[in-house]
């Protein structure tokens, strides 16, 4: 049994993690951290959680196999420099600290979009796990970007729900505020564009064009949907573009192509990834839907888990979909 | 023209204030008081009233002709007592600090519930307005009281809206926990029920049964229903139930009769107020819905501004209801 | 492996059975009847499914040895009539042609509500399984019923979601109409009362007080919230009840109790059943949630087809509820 | 008073004319015609009106000054050509059927987005009342083709609620389907394409670029969010571009411009449209809001009806928005 320590397993992707691994065959869960939390029941914050985990809070990292940190944004480098671990314990990073720059003293993070990586993510101690509007966008572009196709602008909306602000209170994520209410934020300045831009550069064998990225937050709690176009060639016909995605993703237990459209409710509370393409003159247009905690965050950081395991990438990710 | 000083215009019932008083015809909105805001634009904190409202925030009472009081419960008499105010000027607090006891000075407050006290209110200079699930509640069961046909125990179910719980940030109303989720609060110990059982045995010639209520926190943002049943004499049929509460409300521009079931958005975003009865068995069966910021507060407020001054009832109460 | 046909596979219930079966280690998912859509997809209809189930409707119900009827009330009485099955085939309905009266020729169904029948569902054939309203209650007042402590009447709103209204479409499942309302229906005379009746009687030593229950439609897709008082003995303390309801459902993985107030969310996407017991003066109050489509029909069948096949109760319900 | 007959009364455009108008104090509303409803109460059909209107549904047109058309789109031209109303009487069709080729006979329509062409709507007999999405982001890229700066392509994605889709039953529009779901539907090819590309090449001096749009299906009931970028000349700077829209919209009791960014809820229940102005490198982004129902449909007929018969625009406009 592989040991797992969480942590920050009081937020939303820790929540998630716990989730997920509590019904992992392979996986003994045994330290969940907090810092404020300690000793009482992982229950009373993740509520439906009640008669499923008899855990409790702790501030000891234990001596796990794999560690997930689910500690926010910034906070990842400083607590691995502090903590006591393992230098054969496996590290999944949730937070943004080594996306961009994965050296970590001698070693390095992998990148750790499973369905591009695989390979890097199971020959690696350390992943940095993907943010959740990275791994939409990357997914649905990184086809084209492989095939040299992605040499023009990409003009993105993105919609997210409100989990993806997390826990902390504000005021955009007051119900009263939200609820059927839509807005904007960071446009052309999101954060995960750096990430995006860096992933389809480094699978590209030329620059790709700029991406244009205009982020909304949506009246619903989980779920990331991305419309995505961009101008490509003529000659790539529907019929070749559906051959290049569905060879790029025939592997993948989570990525798959759907030739009617699709909406955002169909990956909610799985670790699927749906595509769709359509031509529109000059354009190809891409829909891609996942859930942002899960293929997101949580469920991709099992994900990965499983593959530097040598695990089966879906072990523990079959998971029933919410549907409505 | 009347001049107007809301005191406490940042939240939610001070937002709904100013909605409403902008577009009366007898009224001169002058002060708008905030402690944390002055100096501030009113559309910088209510930021659907751009275009429609050029006041900034003060720290001035000024000298109104009327006053409201939007301070969040406890904070009315504190303030009432500290401030300024001509003797002249006419008063309505939306907390709860004068509901049970209007006693201030030597004056007395007169308990705002529109429909019942319209006389009292008319000749007041000062009126406390009901709290909202005391609104709905209260109406629904007056015409039951009056008739002496309350003796029996009130079994109510009661759900509301998240405004009804203000401004503040908190757990429950964070939208990542609200969307789709309903729960309990505060069964059989509400602080309205005080408020409902003193007007319903005051209007009433014996006295009434318990009341059990139960309220719910819905997802949604606007609205109050309540479910009510009690056991009525067997001689009150159908018919004579009817009668009882058409004349009741005869008069009223806001309280109507619905012989098909009702639905809570069918009143959302005006000032009325809807009531369904049947009988089922021993039981007569009263649906009750009202929007909690308007008929439940700040549309209530204005109706009692206006009976207080002696213009018509709805006046600037002819909302558009929402209806979607 | 289990060889499972679905009568009905189309709707909502139908979709839900579905999802659990295919990752079912047990059981081996063949026979998917549709009248309209055979050779379709499953995919094409519920679209969540596309890369995870490549079945496609078929009008064949095969050999099975487990048969679902997810057919809609009132037709399954009709189709066991005319379909060609193997005496040995076990059967479970998830309409309500034998919740009532369970006889069918010279068999009877039993009713399925697992944490109170489990002998008998395990020694039968053929098992009708319960409603969505009529598993929630019967679960909160059970214990009650058994200690013969039920004699009082029973005050109960119980609040639904959409599904609970199936797939057809209709005016108040409109989205313009449904969301951001709640509405009642069938105060009083709901078929589940009946049902519920039944139960409470059949497990309680003398007769049972009469349960008044008034449904309400919520905005929200899952779930069922109930809320439910009844006058108990004033010997019956907290402490009594609890131990009571603790150790009646100590053996179930599914229903637990709560010493927190909860809220609806806690269950859905689960199959579990939690519970919230408070004393207010002479009433107990109990809050009892389920997942609708899930404790409530499809959740419960498959709990019912393991306990049939002596397969441990929650073999493939070890879901990963959706939590936000 | 001004007599006016809405053909087609039952629908959602419908029932808001009839919220605006009951208010209207110049107005006489006297006849809402419907086909299938003649003698049913207007309140049976628009509950929320209980109390509020007591007129029937009739299948006479009557002898109106103002005809208002809510016949949904393409029947509008064959009722004209059937109907017998005075050549005196004002028509303002809220259908698609006048909207890019307004002749009718001798006379033409004038097209009905009031704030461009105010001057022709109040000489005008006859006018066609603009889609909602044309409306939004007609509105948005107007000050722009006018200044002869709208050369290059115009990237779009629009969200819009519910409503739009009218009151007819259909998957997409279920509640279980819709609540928590984003779709995309008829991107690059939406109706309102060519509407949007006359009105904005008929106010230019030059030809505008192409217009790009990907329309969104929002979990919400009402309004439409327009983002929007196109790139523009770098030396019109911020300033010029604030510049440029306020002047434009100076006399416009609707339009305002917004320096914070905005969110959805701000114009809700108002006829209001906000619009908020980013630069970002070469592009300039606009955010655009309307109530789909109001300025996107009703609203904006009543706007154009006030303009056609000389009176403030604004009469029975000034709408207290929902806000929350």
């Amino acid at each position: 049994m592989i040991k797992v320590t969480i942590a920050g397993a009081t937020g939303y992707t820790g929540g998630e993690l716990i989730r997920l691994l509590i019904n992992h065959p392979d996986i003994e869960l045994k330290w969940l951290t907090s810092t404020s939390l300690v000793g009482d029941s992982i229950s009373s914050v993740h509520r439906d959680l009640l008669g499923e985990c008899s855990l409790k809070f702790t501030d000891e990292i234990g001596e796990p196999d794999a560690l997930f940190l689910a500690l926010g944004h910034g906070v990842s480098k400083e607590f691995l420099n502090k903590a006591a671990i393992s230098s054969q314990c496996k590290v999944i990073d949730l937070g943004n600290d080594f996306r961009l720059d994965g050296k970590f003293g001698d070693e390095s993070f992998a990148y750790g979009l499973s369905e591009l990586f695989y390979e890097e993510i199971s020959n690696s101690r350390l992943v940095a796990n993907p943010g959740c509007f990275a791994t939409a966008i990357t997914l649905a572009l990184a086809p084209l970007a492989e095939a040299g196709l992605l040499n023009n602008e990409s003009h993105i909306h993105a919609i997210t729900g409100s989990t993806g602000a997390g826990k902390s209170l504000g005021q955009t994520t007051h119900f009263s505020y939200r609820e059927g209410n839509i807005s904007i934020y960071k446009p052309f300045k999101h954060q995960h564009l750096a990430e995006i831009d860096n992933t389809l550069n480094r699978v590209s064998n030329s620059k790709i064009g700029n991406i244009n990225m205009i982020p909304m937050k949506g009246d619903f709690t989980r779920g990331i949907l991305a419309s995505i176009y961009t101008e490509i060639d003529k000659e790539m016909d529907m019929e070749s573009l559906i051959d290049l995605y569905s060879e790029r993703y025939s592997a993948s237990p989570f990525v798959h192509l759907s030739k009617e459209g699709i909406s955002l409710k169909e990956v909610v509370n799985t670790n699927k990834a749906l595509l769709h393409l359509e031509r529109h003159g000059k354009y190809i247009h891409i829909t891609s839907i996942i859930d942002n905690l899960l293929k997101g965050a949580a469920g991709q950081a099992v994900q990965n888990m499983n593959i530097m395991f040598g695990l089966p990438q879906d072990r523990a990710l079959k998971l029933k979909g919410s549907a409505f």
